[in-house]
């Protein structure tokens, strides 16, 4: 597994380790991107963490030749960090990718990779519910790049070189997501602000639709994906079991935290420039196809959240430290 | 303009400066991308060519300062070299059209840009004609290159940096196209082979449909894109006036240059992997926006093509040379 310290990759490997698999993780973790190694403190005897990047292909060959399948989480996922430094953003998403990728081919060539993409290749969305037939139009770098290795992924499954298949996940939440960079979705933001006792801000309106999705749905359908018989280079959107707004989104999430009620402020223009308005997801072909569906309301999700939060804290919030400004260290990694 | 050197670009960069426009062309002739600075002989003292990469900031920045349009047409184009080298493809058709945007939203923010787009990024067509709706699922990393770039170009747009349009090209030929760099289209292949008066090859039954473009009618479809009031981030799929067999194509250019019929083989497996069957485009959008259609029937195009290599074979065709074999010296230049 690639980005297998990060907030959805951990959840992940927690739940392949219990079910028995013997798992590696690929994961040098690059600043931004969300890696912690505290997030597989659980598992950290039964499960090896090979700290490099995805486009060492040494490190690359010899983990993927002892593996079945591979779930390829790797990736900076902050839209305004790709913004600022796109070039970051394209060695990142698209160039380690596509060095990950040739490994794969050469080592265990057809072998299945489950690729995490994002909605946030759709951008705006022309209709809602998004389904996998929306066109693509991408509303920043991150998008672009992403949506370049999707392809790599999709392309070399067509030509039968890999069989892999593309999850595009939107407003994962839950356990093991990273609090303490900035610039990432709003459901971080909002943790880590309503864990400090502080007021949510919210932008616009508040009426913009979203439907979370807490991370044990997500890594259910990355399972069954992994487990599927045929997947022919399918793409599959999921999203949360119901629709709501940011300002619900605020409002349970303070409320649940104790902390003040969220305040309302216009959009600063940076942010409004890659905001998408309204999205949430169609996500009937994965329920058609595999069975899936997600389970867990958000008012159930972020209460589990939430007291994980309180019970590892320290692992992810620095209590002295002031709203993370959104600046990137591009050299650094934490220690892995 | 950049590629300006090349088949495309040269044919455009002649009608621009006939119509007495001032064009700098950047274009450093990277081995295999087609430019060929007998192209631009007959303009040799009206265009200032600049022999830098895109991607060099100081050399655009200087060139697009002076300029109020640019049309962007550098790019590497044949799709086999992209499965051979799929980093150099990267490189020259991602990160070098990031930088060189980049350099261009600094210095000229809101310029417009024409893209010369391929019809490649659709991939094997799920419906015929291809309209610009039609799904991305490029078939070789050249396709996930350009998309990657298309879609730098339309974000760009959208968020007001840029005024920037995307040509779909599809099997243009005419003057100036390279014949003596391998693995690039069929009709470069054909008109090669014609020239030197050997049969032509079709792989398979010779069914697969194409609508062959002349490079007059592709300039004359961005000289509309580069005057029209609003374009909005469109993209324009383009095509020739006529849908034709690849046998009739192979048919009418060897009658035409006097060789003799063609002769039909099995697919070579690595050409199968990354043959998309039959395509023609769906142009009617360019023909209602901006009253573009095109005029050139193929066997009038093909017949100025021939005699135009005939003119002046020596710059395109070394004569003693066999069929040049499929490699790719990466860092060679020709000299511009």
């Amino acid at each position: 597994m690639t980005g297998g310290l990060g907030f959805i990759g951990s959840n992940l490997a927690i739940r392949l380790t219990d079910e028995g698999a013997h798992v590696v993780v690929i994961d040098p973790c690059v600043a931004g991107c969300g890696g912690n190694p505290f997030n597989l403190a659980a598992v950290r005897d039964r499960v090896r963490v090979v700290p490099e990047s995805i486009a060492d292909r040494a490190a690359v060959a010899e983990a993927v030749r002892e593996c079945d399948l591979v779930f390829n989480l790797a990736g900076e996922i902050s839209h305004i960090h790709s913004m600022l430094l796109p070039d970051r953003d394209l060695e990142i998403n698209t160039l380690a990718q596509l060095k990950f990728l040739e490994t794969c081919v050469d080592v265990r060539p057809g072998i299945r990779i489950i690729y995490a993409g994002t909605r946030q290749v759709y951008g705006v969305p022309e209709y809602l519910p998004v389904d996998e037939k929306h066109p693509v139009n991408p509303v920043d770098f991150n998008g672009v790049h992403k949506y370049a290795a999707t392809m790599y992924h999709l392309m070399l499954s067509r030509m039968g070189r890999l069989d892999s298949c593309v999850i595009r996940l939107t407003n994962v939440y839950g356990p093991r997501m990273a609090l303490d960079i900035p610039c990432q979705g709003f459901l971080s933001t909002f943790l880590r602000k309503s864990l400090n006792g502080e007021p949510l801000e919210v932008f616009g309106d508040g009426l913009q639709l979203r439907d979370p999705l807490f991370v044990d749905d997500a890594v259910e359908a990355m399972m069954r994906m992994g487990e599927a018989r045929v997947l022919a280079s399918r793409s599959y959107n999921v999203g949360g079991p119901e629709v709501l707004t940011l300002a619900t989104i605020a409002t349970l999430t303070g409320l649940r935290a104790g902390a003040p009620p969220p305040v309302f402020r216009p959009f600063p223009d940076e942010r409004r420039k890659i905001d998408i308005g309204s999205y949430h997801s169609d996500w009937s072909l994965i329920q058609k196809e595999l069975g899936w569906r997600p389970f867990v309301r958000f008012e159930d999700g972020i209460a589990r959240t939430i007291q994980y939060y309180r019970e590892h804290r320290a692992q992810y919030l620095d209590p002295s430290r002031p709203d993370p400004p959104c600046k990137l260290d591009h050299g650094r990694r934490r220690n892995a």
